[in-house]
């Protein structure tokens, strides 16, 4: 299975998405931010979760709902917490801000939880667990979102996919690191499938009775997102959904309002959870990377299954693609690079490579 | 599926614990610290967690690998964090004070992290972040184990099928919690299939090439447990080695020794760590108990998808459990019936519910 891809450099695509947040009326260093966090993301081959979200928060920023000059701020705080008031900010500048927080108070402490509330979609959480990573701590970032998942016995969405992720420093081996909705796939991955026509495993969506389906097309109209896992998922999610929304002072569950497709001039209110352990105070840095470093030998030299190429670490194929993309440049999927072109219709931006709309 | 079962008030089955574990040397309050977390085990249904396990445990009391005098302390600290030193107590007695120095630590701070090393199985996740719970505090608790679950691409055992608990507390409802194992299930609901001599599905193994397999026979010598979902039990499995096994200054992956079939006169070395978050300094603990009834009564008033009889919230079904077991007594499994007969016979006592052997 294969869609179209359009390969495009890492320079190329940024400077895109910064001419676009510069016309919505960003700062420079928070179109800088929200530019690093979308491109990380497809270079890390999240297409669902990169640029791909431009054309939504370019929607809001003009609509109302996201405010291109809000500043996020501590709103309250103590030794190992704070709570952060995104304003209405780009969910990513909002989220990079909570996380450099997060860090700080770690580093005084050891460990640290920042809430956030008055955030928006904040992209991949992965990107802002490997914050920590860099600055060699264990990061943890989660987010709610408005429901679009059932849990087991109901037939409507009764959470959000609320993402997870979380990065571990390594030594010369590069970070582990995981980034996972608590639904069985993103809804993302779903419309995939529509655009190939093809069924989903009967895992991945319930229709209006509650009933697994097999058919993309229902999906969100008439069919909800399944946990992973069945109660498994379920439970992540409500955690996720405590943290990052009830303790957080943010919306949680339906009063989260949709990025995509509820009126442009709300605020979403989506929340976020950031947790930091500052590694090098509990134990020596250097003793920490070299364990980490054995572990992950130690995994990739398990014996394969059959059929099996390699036993990767959590992270590991990301970072190949990463480090591919740099070289050889992204190749985007058709469908960002539509959503990509609508954006530059939209705001009178042009870039060779977009081509023309199809 | 039923297997038979025994009838059993909560005081007997206390009584018997309490007697072996005085027996093996404990001290009262240790004795009475383990007991409450196996039997509170029990009386969730979790039975595969809970007194089953004292055999283990009395063998390793016995052997030496054990020690009932061993006083856990901090080995660390800092402001939101502390390593803990079980020095090879009973895995409950060192978590319970681990547990408890977290919810100390996050009460000064906000939030804290507590890694425990020198220890051994810890029993059911669940009960130390319902420690938290009760105390008006976010809990997460979470342990390695020597590896019985392979992972996506590999034909052996990676990790232990390392568990994840956390609890929340709410107002007039019951705290949401949610003890789940990393693997699709834990190795003693195989066990239970072999007794039951059924198959089991084919997301629980894999067999010695990493193909999955529907014989439990197979298992543990010959087959591996999956991760739940693939790399997301993976990664989550990753993370609780991390912050259990090395952070923490634990024995990690192969170093665990097996609580059950290693040398019983060695030290397993298991780690664990515990998370705490104080609500109350976070937000109005009222407030947050409130937003937490309303989420829980919320969710449980969704409509039910066919077939359904409700809803549930994470750790409700438990709960249910629990109310039932403390009015009418607790069902043991038979398997849990002639572990603990198994103990009695070992150590001379006698208890008329245990009946004979059968």
């Amino acid at each position: 299975m294969e869609l179209q891809t359009t390969l495009v450099s890492v320079s190329d695509l940024e400077a895109l998405v910064m001419a676009a947040l510069g016309k919505c009326g960003l700062s420079e260093a928070d179109a800088r931010t929200t530019t690093d966090v979308l491109v990380s993301t497809d270079a890390f081959g999240v297409f669902t979760h990169g640029t791909k979200a431009l054309r939504g928060y370019v929607r809001r920023l003009r609509g109302g709902g996201l405010k291109a000059d809000a500043r996020p701020e501590i709103a309250s705080e103590g030794p190992a917490w704070a709570i952060v008031d995104g304003h209405s900010a780009v969910g990513m500048v909002t989220s990079v801000f909570a996380m450099n927080a997060a860090i700080t108070k770690a580093k005084a402490t050891g460990m640290a939880y920042v809430g956030v509330r008055n955030s928006c979609h904040f992209g991949a959480a992965g990107y802002y667990a490997l914050m920590a990573a860099k600055a060699g701590m264990i990061g943890m970032a989660m987010a709610n979102d408005i429901p679009s998942m059932a849990v087991p016995g109901a037939r409507q969405p009764v959470l959000g996919t609320n993402p997870f992720a979380y990065a571990v420093p390594a030594g010369q081996e590069d970070p582990i690191f995981l980034d996972i909705a608590s639904s069985a796939v993103a809804g993302g991955k779903v419309r995939i499938y529509q655009a190939l026509n093809q069924k989903v495993p009967d895992t991945w969506l319930v229709d209006q009775e509650g009933l697994p389906t097999t058919d993309p097309w229902l999906y969100p109209q008439s069919a909800s997102l399944m946990p992973f896992a069945g109660h498994k998922g379920y439970g992540i999610a409500m955690m996720i959904e405590t943290l990052a929304g009830v303790l957080s002072g943010a919306a949680a569950r339906w009063g989260v309002k949709s990025w995509i497709d509820d009126d442009p001039s709300w605020a979403t209110q989506h929340g976020a959870a950031f947790l930091v352990i500052d590694v090098g105070q509990i134990t020596p840095i250097q003793l920490f990377r070299e364990r980490v470093d054995a572990m992950i030998r130690e995994i990739r030299a398990t014996p394969k299954a059959k059929g099996a190429e390699r036993v990767y670490l959590p992270g590991e194929m990301e970072w190949q693609r990463r480090r591919e993309a740099r070289t050889k440049g992204i190749a985007l999927p058709a469908d960002v690079v539509d959503s990509l072109r609508g954006v530059a219709e939209d705001l009178g931006l042009t870039a060779a490579w977009l081509g023309d709309r199809t």
